[in-house]
């Protein structure tokens, strides 16, 4: 196994350290593994928490900052965060308006949510939920009962985020983040698989032409393996996946994420076959992403996510945001 | 060969599409091949122009913008853009105050780009060049006489960027990105190589233990192979060539930047301890940028560079930027 780490026992904690030191806006409590914003808890305003397993880079700490997250807890690598971080987290971020919880379902972190959720509740602090669940390839799967959660993470992560900075109520937020939920779909597609340090060879076998389509973000199987296609063929096999779920009109907002091992070229050329998708379908890529932003380790592959706008969500995904991986107009 | 495209040939154009389709700041000239800054040219401004082979993502078009780049031009994969290409992008940029070409130091790239320099100064336009040199690993390589231009290219891009929106002459622009550069050394390590589009296997081959130290960005030969180590002696090779060429002091800009296929968590890691690396050595990492800057296609991989920083350079290093890949503070 090739990586660039220390000891496979120790990546999160030393990745944490990395992000403390590149990153001033963060205060990183290294001992309970939670990435806070420097400034929180911001008194008056919804905290808003998420979490997952590492290993899916910059989510989710890199979308800690204004107009984002508060806090952050990164479970080890591709595991749940414990119960323990998320409650260090939600306590460490509520000024006074109660806390959304963001949580991707998968069996694992809605249990630690939960529980945690529970905990804090019992000391007073108000917290509510928002469970994303938009990746439309199969229905349970390895880690999950029902949908994954997958890319509209980011989305909803920067909708409700924005949505707070205003001031809005804990009720609206939450009500905010599942609209984004729910009029957002994805679908992703593996050219290699990846391997988890402390297991020290790939998650499951591709042959040499071969790929997974509907692949999920730890290498759970899709919805079944292809030889390999043009681009143009693999972006219509993920785009007739969410508009079969999904029909697609109006302005989207898309994001043709990187699973961490694609080239920046081979995402714009996806991306430009998902735009003409759309505008073929009548609707209009009027806003997006193209980079890596829900990875797999070193996976090669992509997904895609779109989600169907509102003038609302439209403005609250313009708004500043600043964190180490979404950064803009503030 | 497993990639995200529609045709070996095609690769740079559709990718350029895709930009065009993703970043309405931009104007894509496809037929020319040449991204330029929307808003191009500036009346007074001196313009910026900088190119080079494609697979290379986000640099240079990624770095097209308020602030940094006026155009740019994508060459073939690794391959140099030609003169054509870079007169149609000077003459593009022209506002009348002259046109910085900031070149990195291959030889196919010297002289096409001198070429277009001496064609352009026939037609009236002032341009002058910055040569980046900084790769310290070894002298005279595959591509090149003298030593390879890597990331510091993007310190120039950024800061050069930076004074020339302030009115300042392409004489002072110039002397500026010089110094960016003299005060600038990287230093690359490669894990796996990457795969050429048009040639379909492999630039070179690598055991499944061995890494390559000093590598350059086309996978040329570095310095020497190595077996497989932990981030933290890796890290030191790297520091210490730069280290040895350039005594380290005073303020840093740091980028730990990766190869395109190396997981964002493992260039944190690589991050902290090349931090804990100057701080060693009585320098202080002011600045940081972590991710994939300057890419190998898939290569797995970092790359440190280094700026030794001054109070002008630091505060033009944090002057607002809007581009594609880069983007802070407006």
């Amino acid at each position: 196994m090739k990586k660039l780490i220390n000891d496979p026992e120790h990546v999160v904690t030393e990745a944490l350290a990395g992000m403390a030191e590149a990153h001033p806006g963060l205060r990183v409590d290294l001992e309970n593994k939670v990435i806070f914003r420097r400034s929180a808890p911001s008194p008056g305003k919804v905290g808003l928490v998420s979490g997952g397993g590492s290993g899916h880079e910059p989510l989710h700490g890199g979308f800690v900052g204004y107009g984002m997250l508060d806090a952050a807890c990164p479970g080890e690598v591709f595991t749940s965060p414990v119960p323990d971080q998320i409650i260090e987290a939600t306590k460490g971020v509520d000024g006074g308006a109660g806390v959304l919880h963001i949580v991707k379902n998968y069996t694992g972190d809605v249990l630690n949510f939960e529980m945690a959720a529970e905990l804090c509740a019992e000391e007073g602090v108000e917290v509510a939920s928002v469970l994303v669940n938009d990746d439309v390839a199969v229905k349970d799967s390895l880690y999950t009962a029902g949908r994954r959660g997958t890319g509209a993470t980011v989305f909803v992560e920067k909708i409700a985020g924005a949505l707070a900075e205003t001031g809005a109520s804990l009720a609206e937020v939450a009500k905010t983040g599942e609209e984004v939920n729910a009029r957002s779909r994805s679908f992703g597609v593996a050219l290699s698989p990846c391997t988890v340090p402390a297991a020290g060879r790939p998650t499951f076998e591709l042959g040499p032409s071969e790929v997974e389509l509907g692949i999920g973000i730890h290498g759970e199987p899709g919805r079944t393996r292809a030889p390999i296609a043009p681009a143009r063929e693999l972006a219509r096999v993920a785009m007739d996946a969410v508009h079969t779920d999904m029909p697609l009109s109006g302005d989207c907002l898309v994001m043709v994420n990187g699973m961490g091992g694609t080239p920046l070229a081979e995402l714009y050329i996806v991306f430009a076959e998902v735009a003409a998708y759309l505008r073929e379908k009548g609707a209009t890529p009027a806003r997006s992403l193209v980079g890596n932003y829900v990875t797999s380790l070193e996976m090669r592959g992509f997904s895609v996510t779109v989600c169907r706008l509102t003038d609302d969500l439209t403005r609250l995904w313009d708004a500043p945001v600043e964190t180490p991986a979404l950064r803009w107009g503030r």
